[in-house]
């Protein structure tokens, strides 16, 4: 049975009719002493004490960012999440709240909007967050967007401030949402671990601020792959990263999932998006919090003969990984 | 033609790439001194002076909320716009910034996204707000997803604040909207002003601080419909409120349409939304401000027999009018 056709007892939100299905959404949302006010009114009003906020929105679209017969409605939450609460942790910041807005065919389940909506509040309470509002209406296919508020305790870390001379370094795992999702898209459902880590990723919520306590010169969250969003980072900081192949981890499941379906490892970590890892960059004389490694080198642009800001692998411009595109 | 194919010369999002759109968009949202950060990197910083922050969400959808052969790309994004701002309004406050995302089918031609944000852009600009981030990726139908930030100079205006012995007020044209959908849904593009007032509302936006400052007890957006709007107002403050039908202006085009439709213009008033009115409640002894007119009176919650808080027209309750429901 298809996923959109739920069991014919199951209560759907059609059923159950917008505020019957938003009532049970609100009550997974535990609000906190930031929180003047909560979700319920025409706006949600939160405490601000640092004088300044961090906001970043991110839309995810069924059959493009999810698939319901890969993910639950839990990971699907989670995901969500981690993809929003990742840019925050990308600007050295800390999440405090978050709006989750969903569209959806009237014949999906309460129940996977209830578990999705738990699975996304699951996530925030991770880093502290909260959920303070959202909307929920009708759409033909599901359609979260959420839309993510916190706060730095030191400057805003920006994509612009790499200056040559700098190390390249990377927080998190890399390639392991890339490899879970090779797997599923080839129709298999292990190794368990990539599976995993593609419907629930694990970012390295720490690694933003600690990286930017440690002098972190420039910052990015890779959730569209690791070399495209190197390339956004060169372009802003005008500069030139060289990355070292053997640098990068190639653990065993992504090698077995490499040797299984033909694809090279290394291209998973380079291509790969989804696990919301951190790459940074830092001055070489920096003490690199734990959980970043070196990957690479922050040179002028137009090094190795390259035209302006560009991202090479050992010297050499990689062919094949350009990352994920919307269109 | 429909308005989905696109002249074969039109670029379509496809053709531009994600980034190229992106590019454009950016450039139609100037910056102010608020903004520390703007569009481009993870996330945008605002500075925020008055220790909180004011927050909510919506989303659009293409077919359910607008239809692109009813209204041009630019009036959508002035509706996706007021839709958000006039949240911030019920709430007695000032907006300042938003964010817009768009999920598009990759045929949509390029200019119809330029014009909507255009649109969307002018309409913040008219409040003082400014566009500081947004996503663009790729769905089946055209769904738009905005969030918007701003303060109040007065403590919040909450829905749970009305008291019996006030008096109920209105501000802002109500029914136009609803009379404009009711003309276009029969093939109709007259009377013009109704139907220009459903693709660009023009929400009172200087009433919900100036109510706020006359001591309002309780404030809403009439965006789902009078009487539903209402019954919100009435639940969350625990009280009764009954309308006067012959409070309502009935304006020559909503007699003119309700004549031509045989639905009755006092119908549009109370069961239209998407003007974007505000209806809120004041202690009777308040000097209104310019804009709002009394509308009804605020008894304790089973005046008149009704069970718990409800909504009445003339003491009676009003059959018809329930207001818009997303599922």
């Amino acid at each position: 049975m298809p996923p959109s056709t739920p069991a014919a007892s199951e209560p759907t939100l059609a059923d159950l009719g917008e505020f019957g299905v938003i009532d049970r959404l609100v009550a997974l949302f535990p609000q906190d002493e930031q929180v003047l006010v909560g979700p319920g009114d025409d706006a949600a009003v939160l405490r601000v004490k640092v004088g300044h906020v961090v906001v970043s929105t991110d839309l995810m679209v069924e059959g493009r960012h999810f698939r319901r017969d890969w993910a639950g409605a839990a990971d699907v939450g989670h995901r969500a999440a981690a993809q929003n609460l990742s840019d925050i942790n990308a600007m050295g910041g800390r999440a405090t709240a978050l709006t989750l807005g969903l569209a959806a065919p009237p014949h999906l389940p309460v129940s996977w909007a209830v578990e999705m909506a738990a699975g996304f509040a699951e996530e925030c309470a991770q880093v502290g967050a909260v959920v303070v509002g959202g909307d929920l209406t009708r759409a033909d296919q599901v359609v979260i967007a959420v839309t993510v508020l916190g706060a730095c305790t030191q400057a805003p870390l920006l994509r612009s401030g790499a200056e040559p001379g700098d190390v390249v370094a990377l927080a998190g795992r890399q390639g392991w949402a890339a490899g879970g999702l090779a797997v599923l898209g080839r129709g298999f459902r292990s190794p368990r671990a990539l599976v995993e880590a593609y419907r629930r990723p694990q970012p390295p919520y720490a690694a933003g601020r600690e990286g930017a306590e440690a002098g972190a010169t420039a910052m990015i969250d890779v959730s569209d792959g690791l070399l495209s969003e190197a390339g956004h980072l060169a372009h802003a900081s005008g500069v030139h990263l060289d990355l070292r192949a053997e640098a990068f981890d190639l653990p065993e499941p992504l090698q077995a999932v490499a040797a299984a379906t033909g694809v090279d490892a290394l291209q998973l970590v380079l291509g790969g998006g989804d696990d919301h890892a951190l790459l940074a960059t830092f001055p070489s004389t920096a003490a690199l919090p734990m959980g970043w490694i070196v990957v690479g080198e922050v040179h002028e642009a137009g090094w190795s003969g390259a035209e302006g800001p560009a991202v090479t692998v050992d010297g050499a411009v990689h062919e094949g990984a350009t990352g994920w595109t919307h269109f």
